[in-house]
Parts: structure tokens; C-alpha cells; sequence
């Protein structure tokens, strides 16, 4: 019996997700990895299932998004960013990608994970990033912002700041890196964590955004926090000012 | 007889020129200008005609355009900046309005205009900014450009930097600003002047980008300069790198 040999190729990713329905394949809806199944599997004769680092949603855009899959062939590895990105729409594009062992998993072999959220910051609107920040166009208060993104550095449970559909049963999570930084009329925040829970970012940010616009202060978001419950938080932020910035292996 | 009141009023755009055939109303073609005319038009109920500040190509973006138009209504100035923004494109955005005296003229008051070019400079492609940048994945060589760009501060005939179909019968222009930064893997031109040339950007840009490349020499650039004329200089730079940053009046 001849024993095939399987290689698994993990592949970076850029999107643009204003024209997708995140990146989960979803019956009847465009997604992004179900974009990437597809023409991988037409490119390489061969059905293929990929497996992401983790979801975006709607919207959602990745700078540094990562997916693995299995093949049957080993195909030079610029066969895979050359011959991919000749296939894919423009707003996906396949940055670099390389071998890996068959034991790796792109969402278990995750060391960390960085987003950005972008806020354009300035009265007046914009036609160039619509789809690419969220624009508040009143003043913030950048330093009380920072006070809060502070007080989530380290182990912290963040069951006050998830989807209310989210059923993960640990809501701890281990924050490495979290501050907002003013660059022109952009305040742009980065986070990056051991883990995520489902939009925990972006209720993060909807409340941060609610103590700089002093409807709440630096206090309030400490005990919302604490409460470990969902409804004491924030709004949601918008999904158009958050980018998946780079998982680490 | 009654005698009508003339107000003129000079409104600032920022608009996305990606889906767009420029600025200047052309027969058969979505312009920018044209769906701006259309949209005041409607929204004053008046049959309004607009003067921008300069035509924009196609696939060229404007952070800082203007434009006037002459009404019988004086509505307060707010009601061009919401009113409008919410009859038009999302990415056609008015960001000001302003009355002006009926002797202004958005292209013969302009004292001065800055451009700018963005230039993804990096060996990966990208999703997010392929209608936003000019991609070069080859290492150019900056301080070489820089050179090249002191080159035309002051006073110079740019014959040579210009369309060919360019029928101005001055050719002289006068430079105030002229440097490429690097800005991560972006690499930024920035040229202000008092007036531009049909392409001259573009056509500039294109033929510092043969000496960034090493194609071609500093030395050679000037020497390009010198003989105007268009067949020595370098390819037109693509559009979608382009920005009509501002216009001084």
C-alpha cells in the first residue's frame, strides 16, 4: 500500500473586508474564506479546506491574517503567492506563506494576537476611509482613554466586555500591549492579547470611546469590569475601524 | 425692475477618485463634478453649475479640493456642509463651505496647490490600499530621488513633465516645495507650486522613480529637465497614487 505523503502550507493574508461577510463560511453569503477555498481548490485542482488563525467580522479588515491548509502536492512556495494572487479578488491578497509541520494548528499554535482599532478624530468627514475608521468627530480624552487601556494590561476576566451570544466558558484572558496613540487626526489603539472573545475588542473600545467623550470616567470602566457583565458595558464599536494586525506562531 | 442678490459660495471636497472618470463633466461618463452639480442642483432646486479649483484625473483623490457656484439663496452655510453630504456618494464628502466675494474664482484666486504621491514601497502586495498607492516592490533609492526633487525648487520650465495632448502655451512654473519622505513602507512626495502642468505630477514622479530604481541618474534627470521635451522624460506614475492635497488662496 503506497502511503501518500500530506503537506500542510500556512499562508499570510491581507483583506479589505468591506465587501465580505467576515471571514466564517456562511451559507448564501460571500466570505472570505470561502473566497480563498474555492480558488485555491480551482488553483490547485484538488478540494481544500483552509483553517484561519480565527474570524473577522463583517467588515472587519486583516493586515496580517493567517490560514492553513493540506495538500497533496508540493508546489514551490511561490507557486502559492504569485499563482493565488493571480486568482483572488484584489481586495485579498496572499502576502507570503511557507511549509509547516503537519502538527502545526493556526488557531492552537497561537502564541498572541495584535489588533489595531482606528479612529479618525476630526469634525470633518471623510470620503477617502469611510470603510476603514471609525469617525467621531468630537474631542476625546486620549489620556483618561489610556488610563483604561492600562487597567487591562495582564490577567484580567473580560466577561463585562464579549458578545452576549459568546458562550466561552473561560473569559480570562492575558493582555500584553494596550494603548492609544494620536497620529494627526488618527487615534489609533493596539492590543494584543493571548486571546480574544467574541467582540471583545470592539465593546472595549465602545466603552474607552464612552469615557472619552467624559460620558463615564476612567473609575466607571474599572468597576464595568469588574462586574463581568455584559450589559454594564459600552456599545459596540463599529467593525470598519478594526484590523486583524498579526498573529504570532 | 428688482435687482437679484448673486451669492457665490466656495465649498472644500475630499473625495475617493476610484470610481470616478476625474473630475470634468464628460459625455458618458460618471465624473465627480457632474454628480456634484446634479446633487446641488437637486437640493437647491436650481440649475447649479460648479467651478472646481483643477480637473483631477481618473483614479486621482482629492483630501483638499474646492469649488464655487453662484445661487439666489443664501441658506446658512451648515446647510451645505450636512444638507449636502447627505444627498451625496459616501465617497464624495464636503468638509467646508464658505461664502466668498463674487469677484473670487476658484482656479484664477488659487495662489498655490500641493500634490501628493504615495508610494507602497514594499515586497509584499496589498489588499487594503491597491486603489490608494503606486506599489513598487524594488528597493528605490531615496536619497537619489530627494535630489532630484531640490532640482525643480524655484522657477523652471517643465516641458519636458507634461502630456503630450498639453497645450499651455507657458510652460514655466514655480516650485515652492518639492521632497520624498519615508513613512514606514510608504514613500511620500510632496510638491507645492503655483501651478501644475497637464500630467506634470504624475509624469515627475514617474521619472524620479527611473533614478530610484537606478535606471537613470540624477544627473540624467536634469539633463531631461533641461531638453524640454515630453519623449525624454519617464513614464506617466500611475493615478491611483495621487492626491490633491490642498489649494492656497
Amino acid at each position: 500500500m503506497q502511503v501518500m505523503d500530506i503537506f500542510q502550507v500556512l499562508v499570510k493574508v491581507e483583506y479589505d473586508g468591506t465587501n465580505y461577510f467576515g471571514w466564517q463560511k456562511q451559507i448564501g453569503q460571500i466570505t472570505i474564506q470561502e473566497v480563498i477555498e474555492e480558488t485555491l481548490s480551482k488553483f490547485l485542482d484538488e478540494k481544500i479546506k483552509i483553517i484561519g488563525s480565527g474570524r473577522t467580522d463583517t467588515g472587519v479588515h486583516a493586515i496580517n491574517q493567517y490560514f492553513s491548509f493540506k495538500t497533496q502536492r508540493r508546489l514551490p512556495i511561490e507557486a502559492y503567492v504569485f499563482g493565488l494572487n493571480h486568482f483572488l479578488p484584489k481586495d485579498i491578497r496572499v502576502k507570503d506563506a511557507k511549509y509547516v509541520s503537519s502538527d502545526f494548528h493556526p488557531i492552537f499554535s497561537a502564541k498572541k494576537k495584535t489588533y489595531i482599532y482606528k479612529i479618525l478624530n476630526r469634525k470633518e468627514p471623510t470620503a477617502l476611509d469611510f470603510n476603514r475608521v471609525w469617525h467621531i468627530p468630537y474631542p476625546l480624552h486620549i489620556d483618561n482613554m489610556n488610563i483604561c487601556a492600562s487597567c487591562i494590561l495582564g490577567t484580567h476576566d473580560f466577561a463585562s466586555f464579549r458578545a452576549s451570544a459568546c458562550t466561552r466558558k473561560n473569559t480570562v484572558r492575558i493582555v500584553y500591549e494596550s494603548k492609544w496613540e494620536k497620529v494627526k487626526d488618527l487615534i489609533i489603539y493596539t492590543i494584543t492579547a493571548n486571546g480574544f472573545l467574541h467582540n471583545m475588542v470592539r465593546i472595549l473600545i465602545g466603552t474607552m470611546v464612552e469615557v472619552g467623550l467624559g460620558k463615564i470616567s476612567p473609575e466607571d470602566f474599572v468597576f464595568i469590569k469588574e462586574c463581568k457583565d455584559r450589559k454594564k458595558a459600552g456599545k459596540t464599536a463599529p467593525p470598519q475601524g478594526l484590523y486583524l494586525y498579526d498573529v504570532y506562531y
